[in-house]
């Protein structure tokens, strides 16, 4: 009886949420095909009322709670529209675009979104393109295939090429798609547009392996896996690499070296391992304040190497790079090299030359490594590429 | 011409959005009542092409970025329904109803939504309360009259009670409303309801009062800004609190100290000061981690003393409370006491007396200051009440 009387609150409660009030969107009480829906319809809840879609009492609040599948609404075939994440099928139905306004607390003193949180909102659109897919199974994107044969995703190297920054409250479409990489792996890219402005602010590559989660090797894709993934893969890419170079490694004798760095409860993800997203913001801890003040990152390749667990201990090495450049786009013939330093050509025509000099380089090399006691073990090596902040720019507010 | 060029281009980008797509959500080229608006009507297009909305060339890249406030697209009139941050005006017209997914990265290794995630949509509602009014000037919540006497807002107490915790994929729907805390502050609640399960989740209030930006002294209210605001107010409290008790203040002798802490450049907000939730990190991190991993949060209380800025070195204290229970809204009759340690109900009947022995106190006394040469000076004082984790808990997966 007692799951009869929370069925029939929940229906009063769509009931009222759906009438009478003029402005309410319709955005409860949506069923969504295929999905193991808690839906609100009548007769599925009727046709629940065998118990199967609870959990049992919440002792202590006297409530009932759903079973986790019916709080996350996972589907089981494809859909085209998600309207709770405003997320849609693009790209003739295999590519994926979701419509987010950069939140207060995704941007920095300068008001323009983080580079972290631009991190943020790839992993969240990558995740929700595989929700869509119909193929998600449980944990961190893995497709059912997947996790018949224990298998998860790895990352092996992304890079991240930002022209403008979001600022607070813009409007963004963040288009999503993936594409075989060799034979074995796969690729996803990103595009990042402004709505307003309606250009491309970033973009977006990256490329995934598959590894047994017990064994900790990396594996050959399954058959099955391939026929799941395999509708999915274009050709199209985000950014494109004529010949990726290799990142050197730094040794202890780097310019800037931050030990000792410990993760907290905080910095672990779901599977347990520090997030990416804590990688890059230890790898940039290592550039010197006053640089980080009056540049904005313009490129970022990542090349991974080994997973970083809770009880790890890390040293982020960063060495300026004074003649190097790797901002991907950008002619060389927009750059002059002066005393071993670079300056794109908007700080030579925006602020002057002479305002440019000792600015320092415009690239660092990075490494993270765990501190082993007989040697070091690398985590991630890194290149960033950087631009001078122009003050009082239209994008940098 | 070239402007012209950069609107037309804008223009068939959004025919091509709207129409062709059977799937496409109808999220592009919105125009909102009243809002300073680059939007893509052909009218409105054409009455740009003076120039005016748009800001110069990008030097580098060579295109067009509108002006912040069309890219930001702040309403100068009440709205009712902001389809981007799928929010609606609730409560008769005065409160605000946001509904949000909980997303990959809000979640920790437990796969529920971490207490400064949920702070963080706290603060994200409040801010897109105030976009809906058609009050929100420049700044972080200011309203009109309030900048016109260079006033800001300044927060000085807050609760939040969660009773569960949205888990990854969750969909949330989060109200926010305003009333009058005595004659010159303001008072501000939330409910956090899942979806899903059709209850609330969590419970919030704060209050706030106004600060002058250049002498950093409160202020009364003015009464051009109450006339702003006192429409706005209700009498509804989300968290019934009889009489608020003072949080004592905690010395050097207290059991666990975190010192030098450091605030990085990442943990600024735009006002340029360390953020809430940064406050209520470090607090959390002068708890042992070995009581976090198996407690979750159920209440904290938070008095703000002053200000953080970028360059004071912090000081985190923590001393656990034994007997004292701040857990509102649970009856006192709900709790024993034996032997100094608190137990709640919940953990009795679940687990057992004899399994909830050693499991140490459940709430905290805090404080945050900064280490001065001749004094201290606090930031925050907090409490927090905690409790156990129950494994395999439908609503802990």
């Amino acid at each position: 009886m007692a799951s009869v009387s929370f069925h029939l609150a929940f229906y009063t409660l769509c009931l009222i949420n759906t009438k009478g009030k003029k402005n309410k969107q319709k955005l409860n009480c949506v069923k969504i095909n295929g999905t193991k829906s808690f839906s609100p319809s009548k007769v599925d809840l009727l046709s629940q009322n065998s118990g199967l879609a609870l959990t049992s009492v919440d002792s202590e609040a006297n409530v009932y709670i759903p079973k986790e599948q019916y709080r996350q609404n996972i589907p089981t075939k494809k859909q085209l529209v998600d309207p709770f994440r405003q997320g849609i099928i693009i790209e003739e139905g295999v590519g994926y675009r979701q419509t987010v306004v950069i939140r207060s607390y995704e941007v920095g003193p300068d008001k323009t979104a983080t580079i972290e949180s631009i991190l943020n909102l790839l992993q969240e659109t990558a995740l929700n393109h595989v929700w869509m897919s119909g193929l998600l199974g449980d944990g961190f994107g893995a497709t059912h295939g997947m996790m018949r044969n224990n298998l998860i995703w790895v990352v092996s190297r992304m890079q991240v090429q930002v022209d403008h920054y979001p600022i607070w409250g813009e409007v963004m479409e963040i288009d999503t798609w993936v594409g075989a990489s060799g034979k074995n792996g796969m690729r996803r890219d990103w595009l990042l547009r402004s709505q307003a402005a309606g250009i491309i602010f970033a973009r977006a590559t990256s490329t995934w392996v598959m590894m047994n989660q017990q064994t900790r090797r990396l594996s050959k894709m399954p058959d099955e896996v391939r026929s799941e993934l395999s509708p999915w893969f274009i050709e199209k890419q985000a950014i494109k690499e004529e010949s990726p170079e290799k990142i050197e490694k730094l040794d202890d004798k780097a310019h800037y070296v931050n030990s000792d760095l410990k993760p907290k409860r905080s910095d672990l993800d779901m599977n347990q391992h520090v997030n990416n997203v804590k990688y890059v913001r230890w790898m940039l801890e290592a550039i010197p304040d006053e640089f980080l003040e009056n540049h904005q990152l313009s490129n970022i390749i990542l090349e991974y190497r080994r997973e970083c667990g809770s009880s790890d201990v890390v040293q982020s090495l960063c060495e300026p790079r004074q003649i190097e450049l790797i901002n991907a786009g950008i002619q060389q013939n927009n750059y002059n090299c002066l005393n071993g330093y670079s300056f794109s050509s908007g700080i030579l025509e925006g602020n002057g030359l002479l305002g440019s000099l000792n600015q320092g380089p415009f690239s660092y090399t990075h490494l993270l490594q765990i501190k082993g006691d007989s040697r070091n073990e690398e985590i991630v090596r890194g290149k960033t590429a950087w631009k001078k902040k122009l003050i009082a720019a239209p994008f940098a507010p």
